[in-house]
Parts: C-alpha cells; sequence; structure tokens
C-alpha cells in the first residue's frame, strides 16, 4: 500500500511554481518510481491574487498555518532570506516535520542549529537546491563518497560571474561593459553586488565545505573576493600564458585538522576540467584520495533545474518520513577551524606597472626575495609609460605575498600592482 | 547508541582490499559522519593463503557461509560474472540481507528479478560501483533527478576505449599499435574483446537506460558495435569537421514509449562537454527537460574508485537497515520496449572511396536521394585512386542510411564505404 505525503510550499515563485507544477504533472511516475505518492496540501504566497494556475483553496498568506497545518507532512521552504524562513523552518522541525529548502543563507548561516532540530526529530532537513541549482551535489558528496577522504572541492557555483567573466574571455568586453550587458538579458540583478561581490558564492561555499570535510562552516567565515577588479587585460594575459580566469569557490582540508574556504577569482589551467564551465553554467571539481578528480556539472540556477532538487529532496524526505527514517546529512560534525587566508599557500599571477629603466628587475627580485616568495615566470611587456611586468610565482603563504605587495608598492621602480590574481589546479 | 553493522565481503581482489580499508581506516569518520558504526565479519576468498593484511579468521574459501553467517548484516559482492555470484545475492537478499555489488553484467543481465527479491525482502540491493566507477551516476538519477523528465543519457564508461581513440586523435596512431601499447601499460586486457567490442559499455548502458527511464533494459537488447572500425583517417577527418570521435552509450527516451539504448563509437562536436572527456575517464551527460544538460566525471575504474562507491553504498544500506527502511531504486518498471536500432535516427558521417570522374557526385546524391537521406556537407578528397568523398548527412533513420549503404556499394563509382559513423549532440 503507497501512503500519501502532503507537501506544504512555504513561497512559490518560479522554483516554487515550477516544483507544484513537477509534483503535479509527474505525480505517477514519481510514485511508481520511488514508491511515493505525492500531493500538494498548502501553499503560502505573499499574494493571493496573483494569477496562478493552483486551486484557490490551497492558497494563503499565513505561512504559520501552512507549518501548523496536520494535513502537511512535509515543509518546502522558498522564501529566501534568514527572516521569518528560519523560525518557520524551526518550527516544522520542531514538530517532527521534514523540511526541504532552497536557501543557502538559511543553510550557511543557521545550517547547524537546523540539522540538530532535524536529528532531534528524527526527519530530514534536505538542501540539495542551495548549492548547484539542479546539480546533485549534496547527495553525491553526502552519501555516495561517505567513505571518500575528500582533501580540496573548487566549484563555480555562481552564473552571473561565470557568465560576465566568460564573455569578457570570449568577447574582450570590459567589465562594466559586460555587467550592463547581463543585467539588460537577465543574468544580473540590478543590484549585482550579491553576486560580483562574491557573497552568494560565500554561502554556498560554506555549505560545501561543511558537506566535503564533515564539519560546520558558516558563511561569515569564507573570505570573499569579488570579480570586479577583473580586467579584460589580465583575461588576455592569462589567455597568452595558458591560464583562464573563473569565479572560484576553493574549500580544502589542510594539514590534519583545519579546512580553507574561500571565494575569489582565479586563473586556472586551460586544460583543467573547470575552464570549459562556460557562461552561467556551474560546476564542482572534488579531490579525494581514493576516486581521485571528480566533476559535477549543469545548470546552477533557474526555475526548472531548482525545482528538481527540490522535488529530488522532497521524495527522499517523504519515503524516509513513511519508513520512521532519516538521511544521514551531516549528523556529528568534526568542527574543523577554518584556517586563516593570510596561511594559506596558492601560486600568484600579478602584473606591475614599472619604470622602464635598467635595475627594475633587480629591485622586484629583491623585494620577492626578501619575502622568500620565488619566481616561476616572467615576462616584460611594452616601453616607457606603458612598461609592465607580468609574473607568476612558485607557491607561497598569503601573508609572503602580502609582504611582498607592501615592498613592491614602496619601490621607486613600481608605479602600481595593477593585480594580484592567485592561481590555482596546478599539478604539485 | 549506534548500532555495529557487520559486512560480509564476497570476493577480495583490488576492490574488495580497498573497500575493507577504508571501513577500517575511515571508520571514525564515516561514523561520526553518517551514524552507521562498520566493521568487516568475514571475508571469502578463492586463495586463503595469498597474502593479505587480514586477520585470518576472517578468511574462508565457502562464501555461502558468508552470506549465511548471522553476524553478517550486509552482503558485498565482488566476484563479478553470473555465477556463484547470482545465487549468492539472491539467497542474501531472499534472508533479508542488503546486498552491494559491483557486477555489472549480474545487474544488467538478472537486475530485475534481484530488485524483485530485495523489494521483497524490504532490503537495498545497491550498484553504484557497476557505472562509472567512483563516479556518483546511480544515486543522483535514481534519488536526486527523481522528478525529473530525463530524455537522453550520453555517457563515455569504459576506459579503456576512450583511452585509446584519446591517444589515437591526439598521437595520430593506429588502432592496432595503440591497442598493443595499452596492454603493455595496463590499460587493457590481454583479450580486450569485452571492451573493444563494446559489451562492457553496453552492459552498463542496460543499467543507465534501466535508471534513468524507470524501467528495465537487458544487456542483451543494447546494440553494440565496438571501436576496431574506426581508423586514424577518420578521427582526423573528424578533428578538421571540429568533431571528435568517442566511445559512447547512448540511451534515450523515444516518441513516448520507447527506449533506445545503443553503444558505439560516434562524433561529437568538439565543443560538446564529452569531448574533453580524455584518456580513461568516464563521464555521463544526462539530459532531461526541467534541469537541462549535466555531466558527472571521474575515473570509471580501479581498486580505489570503484571501492568509494562500494563504501558509499555499503553505508546507505547499513543506515537503511537499522532503521527499517530500503531505499527507492526502480521499485516498479514501466517496462518500455527497447526500439530497433533501424527505427533510431542519427545524422551520420561517411567516407566513401570513389572513382575520380565525372558524374560520380550524381550518382552518390540519387543514392541518397532514393532513400530520403540528405546531406548536410560534403568533401571531395584527393585524385586518381585516392578519390575519396566525405560527408555527412542530416538527421535520418538507420534504416534508410543501411538502404543508402546497399545503393553506394552497387554504384560503380564508389570503389568502397570506407568508414560509417555516427553523428551525435548537435542541437537541432
Amino acid at each position: 500500500v503507497v501512503q500519501q505525503v502532503k507537501v506544504g510550499f512555504l513561497g512559490c515563485g518560479t522554483v516554487g511554481s515550477e516544483a507544484v507544477r513537477i509534483l503535479r504533472d509527474r505525480s505517477d511516475a514519481i510514485r511508481r518510481y520511488t514508491g511515493v505518492d505525492l500531493g500538494v496540501a498548502r501553499v503560502a504566497v505573499r499574494d493571493p491574487g496573483k494569477d496562478r494556475d493552483l486551486p484557490s483553496d490551497w492558497l494563503t498568506t499565513d505561512a504559520e498555518s501552512v507549518v501548523a497545518d496536520p494535513e502537511v507532512a512535509v515543509v518546502v521552504e522558498l522564501m529566501g532570506g534568514l527572516d521569518p524562513a528560519g523560525e518557520l523552518v524551526a518550527a516544522a522541525l520542531r514538530s517532527g516535520k521534514p523540511v526541504v529548502t532552497a536557501n543557502k543563507e538559511l543553510v550557511s548561516k543557521r545550517g547547524g542549529e537546523l540539522l540538530d532540530l532535524a536529528e532531534k526529530a528524527n526527519v530530514d532537513f534536505l538542501f540539495e537546491a542551495a548549492v548547484g541549482g539542479g546539480i546533485p551535489l549534496i547527495r553525491p558528496i553526502a552519501e555516495s563518497l561517505a567513505g571518500e577522504d575528500i582533501r580540496r572541492v573548487m566549484g563555480i557555483v555562481n552564473g552571473t560571474t561565470n557568465y560576465i567573466l566568460t564573455r569578457m574571455t570570449e568577447e574582450g568586453g570590459s567589465f562594466d561593459d559586460i555587467l550592463a550587458d547581463a543585467q539588460r538579458l537577465g543574468y544580473a540583478e540590478a543590484d549585482p553586488s550579491a553576486d560580483v561581490d562574491g557573497h552568494d558564492a560565500a554561502q554556498k561555499a560554506a555549505i560545501l565545505a561543511s558537506l566535503a570535510f564533515g564539519t560546520r562552516v558558516h558563511a561569515d567565515d569564507v573570505f570573499t573576493e569579488g570579480i570586479r577588479g577583473v580586467s579584460g587585460e589580465d583575461i588576455e594575459m592569462a589567455r597568452r600564458l595558458g591560464y583562464v580566469v573563473k569565479p572560484l569557490a576553493v574549500c580544502e582540508f589542510v594539514d590534519g585538522d583545519e579546512v580553507s574556504v574561500r571565494v575569489h577569482p582565479a586563473m586556472l589551467p586551460d586544460t583543467h576540467p573547470l575552464a570549459n564551465v562556460r557562461l552561467s553554467m556551474n560546476a564542482v571539481f572534488v579531490e579525494g584520495t581514493s576516486a581521485g578528480e571528480q566533476m559535477f556539472y549543469g545548470a546552477g540556477a533557474g526555475g526548472g533545474p531548482t525545482a528538481i532538487a527540490v522535488v529530488g529532496d522532497i521524495v527522499d524526505a517523504a519515503r524516509n518520513l513513511v519508513q520512521g527514517a532519516r538521511g544521514p546529512h551531516m549528523s556529528r560534525p568534526a568542527l574543523h577551524p577554518v584556517r586563516d587566508i593570510t596561511r594559506i599557500d596558492n601560486e600568484f599571477y600579478l602584473r606591475l606597472e614599472v619604470v622602464d629603466r635598467p635595475g627594475v628587475l633587480a629591485a622586484l627580485a629583491g623585494a620577492f626575495g626578501d619575502n622568500g616568495v620565488s619566481i616561476k615566470s616572467l615576462i616584460q611587456e611594452g616601453h616607457g609609460d606603458d612598461a609592465e611586468i607580468v609574473l607568476v610565482t612558485h607557491t607561497c603563504a598569503e601573508s609572503d605575498m602580502r609582504e611582498t605587495l607592501v615592498e613592491l608598492a614602496s619601490l621607486d621602480s613600481v608605479e602600481e600592482v595593477a593585480a594580484v590574481i592567485r592561481v590555482l589546479g596546478e599539478d604539485e
């Protein structure tokens, strides 16, 4: 006998309406295939007068009443933000109802507490849709790779910044021009800060790091640098050096007990699998000691893809609920400290505007040598006022690079440190 | 209270010993992270005298005794082949023990029956390791994409053939030379037939199609064409036309109720995400109506990667067992018929050795036109005895192409149809 499980939605925008549509249109396939009979009971919306293809008796503006409704067995939170979403999710979990959410801010800032509530109630708190849209990431990392010793996760997890950098790379435009065009075409928000300054990716990085290393990383602990400083000149120079500039979220297990979690633009070798991830596509590259390198690729946003992730989680939560079971997500984390960025090693790309006269190289070499940073390759370009030096260092600590930059800035022969971009993905 | 779950292994070669090592070395991390305390109880091996880093009281040559051992709660089958693996797996499931296997032959030939047994016993029959080594595929497709209307799955699921075709592409060598070198380096077996003739990939394709479309496809129902016929000349011509030749497994949902499942070399546009999957790496590309295009990439074979998939399944099976629950895999399939290859549409690449004289093109055009096949692009190459015509057709049915080939072979102006390769992955 297949038991019907009714779902209550908090919020019904693009993702919510698509998820409701899938639950209605594909209920037969889902029931046959997964053994769960899913239905929709209630939908909390801001404006019930808006034209929707939903029975009017499903709709309410009272989100709390959806959580409390005895008919609602699984709660799907798609409102976004911390408040009131956080309290509604907590209330649902406390009352023994599994929760599915796409809310990356909530998971990356209150995830630990909500997972504890879920564990106490022996129900699921699932958030596949919070990272990478429809790309299965959370379940593969938490379940399929449960035995893996994951060392590093590098992801392109923000479609807007990948779109902008891809177009800058392929068309040669400036950041401002491409951003404006992206806004016009709907690939970037009117206020682009959450994307281009890296906050969206930082929340996703916190979630990925928590999963990959069995720990709990808060979004505020993620070092975040946006892509506003990436110039067309550096992208072109990267191309000449065999690199591509990508907006990366990087999660690393470092020296036994600490993790590094950071978001910044980075140069990757143009042969790296992430280098071919174009426009608004997302991908997450996982490196582990047993399985080696793996990559998960797909659309990282949009109603359809995100709804697929939400529905997958609903099926999982409902199956577990019917069976009195619960998935394994992040039950007992190890709480690895997050290492400060100054103690993280990278290679660095630098572009320096220099005075065109003898002795410049010697002065530069001194600044690097003083701080124990060695230079891997160097190109001298232009003459007179346009003289530039572009170089890539060997791996060094961020703190040593920062000392080097201070010393470089103090040199008479250096007019400006025009660009500093981290270089990743080389074989060591 | 964490309950310990003891695992019994049937077979302990490369994959088995690595899985046992992971269960021993990472048991703390696995327990903390997933809430399951895993231990090894018994290991059935062919030669107990072989040097192994295992307690001798675990070892036995009697596989049946491992299945029957009351201490063994989860059975891991890594013997391969149908017999005796099939009967041992069936016996374990009948006695209410979940089974984890990496045995693609068993799953692709007796999977339906074994899944029925598992359902009857309310335990899991899991086989993540049977396709794509350590790449999470089964769980993402069956669970994360449970709501998706999957239209097509295209995979590079055999590392040996991808290795050979990649080296032929990058070095320009012949199939025979590269195969011999691959055998020397351990990338191909002494008897390479299972790989180069497509049988290994056909078994994996049957499993992928069954999962993706919620049906049951037997390995024998998969149309299979190996890569022995791919020449360096065609690979080079593909490159000039903007294609790469890849060993593909293709699973498609066609016209409402039927599926197509086939394994053959194919030309893909060099911009396709699968085109960059090099050497022995595997990847599976999934196309669905809501989530769009997704790709899963990683090492498709080897002890480490495959063991990771096995351990992920053990964790899942053990967690479910402790909770009296069961995963959703392929419970009630829809049994879509497999459409015969003759009724499947593709574009085709053809290379024809022709007589170098006027009127050849008109004769060719007639043969194509008679069978309703239209030509998309055509290149005439060489002179005299070396005259060749290379062309790519628009999409047409395999049966129409076969009729065309018969007619081409009968033409005086055609000396030989030197190559026929299907072309996939173009936007329609």
